[in-house]
């Protein structure tokens, strides 16, 4: 496992308990190896060129762009290497492997949560028939939602998870802050963040859309943007947000 | 029951369920009042003067714009009235009626999804301490999550919820756009929508930011505004989103 960041560790964790050995884990720092090898039980180095040549795979979990300078520090011969990054192309890896693939696990990960990787979905890529026959193996033996897609459709996946995923997080931390300008807890918001999330399992989200733009309610959003008047960024975005709603509502 | 929509329907469900004996229901349209009435057991009007008296609690549960315009219609004597909005001061009530507050449930509705108001925060203000006292035995009877606050409060939470749910569920509908557009389908973004609220629960928003903007990692967001040259207003909000994580980090 090279890296030891949020995705290393958690995918780790979850091939570690479906029984596969972790050979040794490389990270660029002494702490963050020491940390996840002690989790996967396996020893570690902070040496790229002192990694282990016995295994099966290797995985590449640093973020995207220490991606090629981890891949030209070491010949790698023909043992499979993937990494595991939504928008940088499988073909990065071409110029220093031999057999190589992407093992892309579309969830957001951090160090602290555990995931239970069942359902996540597993998008895979390799060059050749015989190595995504490896990757989907592996795959499947830590989820039931395995896809295979190419560079493209993946880094489309990777962009509609930034607006679904990181965008919605911050849209969280906007609402706490708001909240806590008038010393009300975060607390309040979280039943109807879950409910908000639980709806699009059964219907469309541009069809269930609620709240004052969907049902132009101007004096509603003109009180709201009054109250954030000492916020011009955020009335900037709640403008922005209410006229596309109002937009895709008139289309639907 | 004033008023048929997404909240009277889940309100008046739940209150059904729980004992309460829902007089009647009023609604504009014949049809909405009618399959509310339906499914609460109960007679409807669509005339607004021949609601009955017969009553200890007005629920007026319409589009904050018509609030006045139903308390204008007749004549409320002593029995409470409340509205169920979060942004329309319970003032409004104090014109024509002399027993009133508010009981504004505070989740997302929509007709055809059943919500479970066990944990929904329900929060409630009244003109007097008895009134009050009728309205949190009212909410403790559907809700464990009973809070008091005054109609400034109120206001600032529902600003909060247009974020951190009506604008999220945009964002959900852009992620679903995005994926549609290169044939894929929006069953692979609902794990990742699911565990990004999720996550929520346990920790703060603003600490678990994850994605490419949480790790100024300008390589993969100059890709993903690449993605959107075909939508100036998409890639207007991945710049300003972008740009408020990064501020937001570096403040952390």
């Amino acid at each position: 496992m090279i890296g030891a960041g949020n995705l290393a560790t958690q995918l780790g964790i979850a091939l570690a308990e479906k029984g596969h050995q972790l050979v040794q884990v490389w990270s660029r720092t002494q702490k963050s190896a020491k940390e996840l090898a002690s989790k996967l039980k396996c020893p570690y180095t902070t040496d790229i060129s002192l990694i282990s040549s016995n295994t099966d795979i290797y995985i590449i979990a640093v973020v995207d762009t220490a991606i090629e300078s981890v891949l030209s520090k070491r010949n790698w011969n023909d043992t499979l290497v993937v990494h595991t990054a939504g928008s940088t192309p499988m073909s990065i890896l071409a110029k220093y492997c031999k057999n190589f693939g992407v093992f892309y696990p579309f969830q957001t990960f951090t160090i602290a949560k555990k995931v239970v990787f069942d359902q996540v979905p597993i998008c895979i890529e390799a060059n050749s028939a015989h190595n995504l026959d490896v990757l989907k193996e592996l795959a499947q033996s830590v989820s039931q939602n395995v896809k295979l897609f190419d560079s493209a459709q993946r880094q489309q996946i990777h962009l509609a998870a930034v607006f679904a995923c990181n965008f919605v997080n911050h849209l969280y931390a906007i609402g706490e802050e708001l909240l806590h300008e008038k010393g009300i807890g975060f607390e309040i918001l979280k039943p109807l963040i879950l409910e908000t999330a639980a709806k699009i399992v059964e219907q469309s989200p541009a069809s269930s859309q609620t709240g004052p733009a969907s049902r132009n309610d101007q004096i509603t959003m003109d009180k709201h943007l009054a109250l954030l008047n000492s916020h011009p960024e955020l009335k900037n975005i709640y403008k922005e947000f209410s006229d596309r709603i109002i937009q895709t509502h008139k289309k639907l």
